[in-house]
Order: C-alpha cells, then sequence, then structure tokens
C-alpha cells in the first residue's frame, strides 16, 4: 500500500523556486549552485569539469537583463559547451576545448541561462556509470546515462540540467533521484553538438527542480504551438498501462501509480486501462535492433581510435550491433515510422498515457544504472514524456510515474503536469 | 530538339572504371588521384585540403586487401576526418584537426577506401560559393553547395566523393558537372561528425563517376534491402513530372528529359505524366520554413563567436530563420510527416519519379551556385534521389535526369539507374 512518508533522510533541498530568485539579487542563483556544489560534490560526483567563478561570476554580469536573468544549468558531457572540452563519459577523451556551443546551449545562454560545467554521463551516453551518486542515498545509483544532470538537480546544485535518451537516459534517473525529467517530441531540439549514437531514437531533454523549471526551458528551446494548452484536468482522457519490456512494475510503483489515478479522477479526470502489450513489446524490439544498429556504425570512428580505452561491454553492444541484420534493420524502421502516427489508436484517443517511469526506485550498488524498461518503447515513438516524482518509498527513496503525449503536444503535457505536480503536493491527497 | 553530341571541348575523363583498376597494382589509383590533382587543381579548385602523398601510400598500404582495395574519394569540408581539420567552407575557422572520423568516412575507411582530402564547400553548405570552377568550362558555376566533391568527380580527381544535400546540394552540382549524384533516403546514412544545419533535411550522399562506383558506395554505407532489385525496366511504370519551384525547365532540360524517356520506353517502361503541381508547391514552402527555422538555430553558436567572419546572405538567412513563426513550422513539419508516407499517392503507384535536376546547364560566373528548383521538394520528403548525365547542351554544357524513388528503395533505384546508364551510353540512341 503506497504512503507518501516523510521521509527519515531528506534528500538536499531543490533549488529555489523562480518566485524565490525573483526576489534576490541576479547573482543570488550562481551563489546557491556554487555553495551547493561545494557542499555536496564530493558525496555525490555529479560533475565532469564546474567552470571556474571568475567565468561565471562574468556571465552573471552579461546576463542578469535578460529573461532567465543568469539562471544556472548543468549540461551532459556529451553536447558541447564552448571553451569546454567534452569528454563523453571517457576520462582519456581529449582535454581540447570545443570551440562553438551546441545550438542548444546557445539558445539558453541567449536568453540569459548560464552554463555552469558538464555533468557526468555514462561512457557515451550508453551503460557504463561514471562517479555519480544517488543524492537521496549515495550508496545508491543515480540511474543513467545522464547520472550527472539528475543529481546534480536532485542535490540543489542547479535548477535544471540538460540530458539525452536513446532508451530512458532522462526518464529513468529522474525516477531515481526524485526530480522533474522531460523527453520532448523527437526532433523538436537540435542536436547540433550532440555525440550522436542512434540518430533515430537520440533526444536532448533535460531535469529540472519542477514542472515550472522544466517549462522555462522549453520555452526556450522548443517552438510554441498555439492555442493547444489547458491545465484543466476536468474531462480529460488518462490511458493508463503498467506494461513493461520484460519487466513488471514493483507494488510500490503501482501503489505510487494508482494514488496519481485517484488523485486525476478526484480532479474530473476520466483514466481507462488501455491493453497495448502487444504493440509494446514489438516497439522494445524495435529500440533494441535500431539502438544496436546505429550505435555501433556511431561507435566504429571512437574505438578505432581509442578502443583500448572503452569498456566490455560498449564494444560488445558494438560487436552485437554489426550483427543485427539488414532485413531487421529495415522491418523495425518502418515499425517506427507506422506506429509514431498512432497515438490514437494505442492511447484509445486520450490526452495523456499514464505509465511507470521505471520498475522501481534506485536500486542499491553503482554497477548498473537500472534498465530501460519502462521507457525504451517510448522511445521509438519519439512522443513528450515527462516524470513527476511523487513520493518516496519505504527506503526513503524517490518514486514517481511517467506522462505521455502526442507528437508535438510538449506543452499541453507541460501545461497539464503543472496541475498534476500542484494537485500531489497538495495535503489531504496522501491517505488515499 | 535534343541532340546527344560529342562536345567540341571534352572535360578531363572520369576516373578509370572499377574493371580497369581490378587489373592494375593497388596503388594505381591513388597516382592518379594525384596526378589528376597535380594537372587539373590549379583550374578546378576542388580540394580545400588534400592529404600528403606520404600518408596516402601509408594508407595504400594498409587498405590493399580490403575490398574496396584503396580506392580513393573526397570528403565534402562538412564532414569529419580525422586528423583533418573541419573548415566548413569558412576560411578563418580553427586549424585544430578533428579526432575522430565522422561514421561515413569510418565505415568506407573500414572497407579499404582512402579519404584523399576534404573537398570545397560554400560556406556552411548554404549558398556563399568557395573557389570551385566547373571542370567542364571554368567561367561557369560547378554549382553547390557541394561543389568540390562534384568537381573533383568530374576532372577525374576521385571516383566519388562525399556530400550533403539539404535543398539540392548533391543533385544540382552533379547536374553541372556531370557526373552522378546520389542522395540516399533521408536517415539511412548517419549524420555522427556532420555539422548539423537543418536535421530535418540534411542527408549525406555522394557523388561518383558512374552509377556502378555510386553502389559501390552503397554497399559499404545503406544497409541492404532484400528481394527489392530488379535491373529490368520492362514493365516499370515511371511517373514524370516537369514541375519546379518557381522556375520552368529550359527547352534543352525538356528535350534531355523527353530522350530518356523514349529510351526507356523502349525498353517496354510504361510512362506517365502525373499533376502533382500542387503538392510539389507545398513542399516547396514546407522546405523554406522547414530549413530556415533550423538553420538559424544551429548557425546561432557560429555566429555568436565568429559572426563578422560569415558572408551577408548567410546572416541574413538565419535573420529570416529567427522571424519563420512556431506556428508556421508546426504545420511544415506535420505536412513533411504525412507527404513522406504518399509515395503511391504522389507517383500514382510508379516504381520511379523522372523529373529534371535542374532548370538547365551550369549558370556562367561563379558568383551563383544555382537554384534548388528542382530539388528542395524531394529533400522534404526524403526520399531517394540520383542525378543521371545524358549529354551535353549546345554550349558543351552537361545536362541529364533526376530518378525518384520511394523511402528506402534506394538499392531499387540504383540496380535500374545501372540499366538506365547502360541503356543512354550504348550507340543509336541520339537521333530520336
Amino acid at each position: 500500500m503506497y504512503e507518501k512518508q516523510e521521509p527519515e533522510c531528506l534528500p538536499p533541498p531543490l533549488f529555489p523556486g523562480r518566485k524565490e530568485l525573483s526576489q534576490k539579487e541576479p547573482d543570488f542563483a550562481i551563489r546557491q549552485t556554487l555553495d551547493a556544489i561545494k557542499r555536496k560534490e564530493a558525496d555525490v560526483q555529479a560533475w565532469a569539469q564546474v567552470r571556474t567563478a571568475e567565468e561565471l561570476d562574468a556571465d552573471v554580469v552579461t546576463s542578469a537583463s535578460a529573461p532567465l536573468r543568469a539562471m544556472p544549468f548543468g549540461v551532459k558531457d556529451v553536447i558541447n559547451v564552448g571553451g569546454l572540452p567534452t569528454k563523453f563519459g571517457v576520462a582519456a577523451s581529449s582535454d581540447q576545448p570545443v570551440r562553438f556551443d551546441s545550438a542548444c546551449v546557445e539558445q539558453l545562454r541567449s536568453a540569459g541561462a548560464i552554463p555552469v560545467g558538464k555533468t557526468v554521463t555514462a561512457e557515451y551516453a550508453f551503460r557504463n556509470p561514471g562517479p555519480t551518486r544517488n543524492p537521496w542515498n549515495i550508496a545508491h545509483t543515480p540511474g543513467g546515462s545522464s547520472s550527472g544532470s539528475a543529481a546534480a538537480v536532485a542535490a540543489g546544485m542547479v535548477p535544471a540540467a540538460l540530458s539525452t535518451q536513446t532508451g530512458g537516459s532522462i526518464i529513468r534517473p529522474a525516477a531515481y533521484c526524485g526530480v522533474v525529467g522531460f523527453k520532448p517530441s523527437f526532433g523538436l531540439v537540435s542536436r547540433d553538438g550532440l555525440k550522436l549514437t542512434s540518430e533515430s531514437l537520440d533526444v536532448i531533454g533535460w531535469h529540472a527542480a519542477s514542472v515550472d523549471y522544466a517549462k522555462v526551458l522549453a520555452d526556450v528551446l522548443l517552438p510554441k504551438m498555439p492555442a493547444m494548452t489547458t491545465r484543466e484536468l476536468r474531462g480529460i482522457q488518462v490511458a493508463i498501462t503498467l506494461h513493461g519490456s520484460a519487466e513488471r512494475p514493483d507494488p510500490e510503483v503501482v501503489s505510487t501509480l494508482r494514488h496519481v489515478q485517484k488523485t486525476l479522477e478526484r480532479r474530473g479526470a476520466h483514466c481507462v486501462e488501455i491493453s497495448i502489450d502487444k504493440e509494446l513489446d514489438l516497439l522494445a524490439r524495435a529500440h533494441t535492433a535500431i539502438m544496436k544498429y546505429e550505435f555501433a556504425r556511431n561507435l566504429a570512428p571512437a574505438i578505432r581510435q581509442c578502443g583500448h580505452l572503452l569498456s566490455a561491454s560498449l564494444l560488445n553492444n558494438v560487436e552485437e550491433g554489426f550483427a543485427v541484420p539488414d532485413s531487421l534493420y529495415f522491418e523495425m524502421c518502418a515499425v517506427q515510422r507506422e506506429l509514431r502516427t498512432s497515438w490514437h489508436d494505442l492511447s484509445n484517443g486520450a490526452d495523456l498515457i499514464l505509465t511507470p517511469s521505471a520498475s522501481g526506485a534506485a536500486p542499491l550498488g553503482q554497477v548498473h544504472t537500472g534498465a530501460p524498461a519502462f521507457n525504451k518503447m517510448w522511445s521509438v515513438l519519439g512522443w513528450p514524456c515527462l516524470h513527476i516524482p511523487v513520493g518516496v518509498n519505504s527506503n526513503n527513496l524517490p518514486i514517481g510515474v511517467q506522462l505521455i503525449a502526442d507528437w508535438h503536444h510538449d506543452f499541453s503535457l507541460l501545461e497539464l503536469a503543472t496541475t498534476i505536480e500542484e494537485q500531489l503536493n497538495q495535503k489531504g491527497d496522501t491517505n488515499d
């Protein structure tokens, strides 16, 4: 039975909200960032590199009057930031700084946000984890591959951080670290300046301290679709599936999802279970084939130059990728193309899909970052996905749910998530 | 009235065929390349950078026994080659060599081909031309933006060169330079290591001295779709449209296309005119909106760092891109998504579409590279396109036609083009 508990051991508080920041001096946020890093980085190890206080202070001066008013953000270390090296989670990578920002970093910078540094990524955004630990309990994994971005937000170091997802690399670490994770519609955020691993699947998204902060980044990075947004839960249709790829959700994940369902229903939403296990299993197979096929070809140049520095797990996956038959790859690309436009059929005409983000809370240990069992099929579809934290389990580790909307309905998803976050945070909702 | 003429002033002969090469020593091809560059580069200026003879010789030793047997190829200077700088057609770019090959260069290298160097590109694969001149007549443009790749192949310097197309940057220079140009299905060739300009449109393809050489690269770079290929023209359906975006084909282009049509019909193909002007105009509008919108965001990082070094035409296009309304961008992305799957409707159930590659032969002068009037709509659709040279016009400049197939039917297109090339090269076909 799910209970929203006050954890015995609270995680470091999240970054102050935007309302609080707006009442402070423009350099307050960067001070918060540097203080939190100073206090917690030794435990959390979220950062591959942090820019100097002098560089950040200089940016505050030039950004103070821009719309985002010197808001700090992290950048997963597979995405270029001008003046810093991109190391891809490979310690032996070149220390040569890249010249230009990626397009998405430039967009945030020109809106007045400040890139604080590079966050730890699993090796080439795949499986082999970096040193990052879960801020809720450093004996547990933060998830991956966007480990550092999720952990930096969870540790209150930054209000948001850029991340990437190919399988489940945004939603799963968001779930394990108890922060908002947002993977936009495939194709909406430019991947200029990102090391591609699987071009049919890679998406740049972000982790954020709240839906509000997730929306701040969306306002800058996504084109605004007009007249599609409502925050009103009354009358919306919500489709529910608990199906994962070769995994079942833990009872505490199920009870968390049921708690969210009841909250939605109490506000007038209509929730319906959908049976799309066969389609989801086909999509999971498509993910495996497409990801491995493309990953192998995209990692081959690095393997030629420095294969001896890469993990056995990566090399093995590349070998498997070269063994995927061309015919299977074509078949699965066709599955992807066809099902991407099937929102209406798959969701049964719903406004949102509600589904687990992961099978359970963050596992113990640092060797594995967990599996994308509840993410990979949605990554194939390219639909926007959002993780929203709900509460903690009996071990004081965060649990939440995943909300999904149709392609290009990113702002609908964010607006509805804003209301859902408000409703979940209201007292009196915990004992149903 | 079209006539296949023996030009008074033949262009430099193309690279020797594969059959001839197979009877020579493995270093014969690289010798050919270096000789042709020595003799013609001062006139043609196809190369941004050529690797040293020592480096190339070392590669011949390691590649001699691989399947492609030390076949030289060029690489457009927006695609990374490990050990060389990528300069994007901007003279003031960094001279810092990049560390890794792009995925496509690695695929060719590991099949035994040798990257000779970087070919001239228009500034950031857009409009502002580099120094390259048309090998058929150096007073004329080679087309762009893949100017150097097309010209290097036309000048017999390499049998093939990697290029990119966002609007018409492969097909148009292929037409102007009288070589084969091949733009594969969107998404089949990894764009790892390519500077993205418009992610919804950019495709890596290649120029080649023959359909045979184009197929050699396809065999390495594309997944093989099984059981879809025939070289038999008898009974195939060919849809014909002469429609361009805001341009009409010159009479000599029309008569060249009619010559190809008659050749196909003589071999038993059924040719039918299709009326899809409205759809093509909508696609051309989609191209303009999507390209400008994405180009602006992808070029902004370079503009921040070195905008003063970029052309007024590029800066102006970026400004226009930031002015494209989000709502128009969304609308045109939806047009793209919908029409991409409409091959059957648009082509009237054909096996191939036959259409001009450009409105005419290469214009005089070096200031403009021509317009993508017959290419941009097909770039939006992401279908494979192939330019095949047919003959020369009254000014001894090459003219040909464009062949298009459905998404992922790349090898069908290449196989049919092999037969069409054979038929066009047969004597006795010229006086109809």
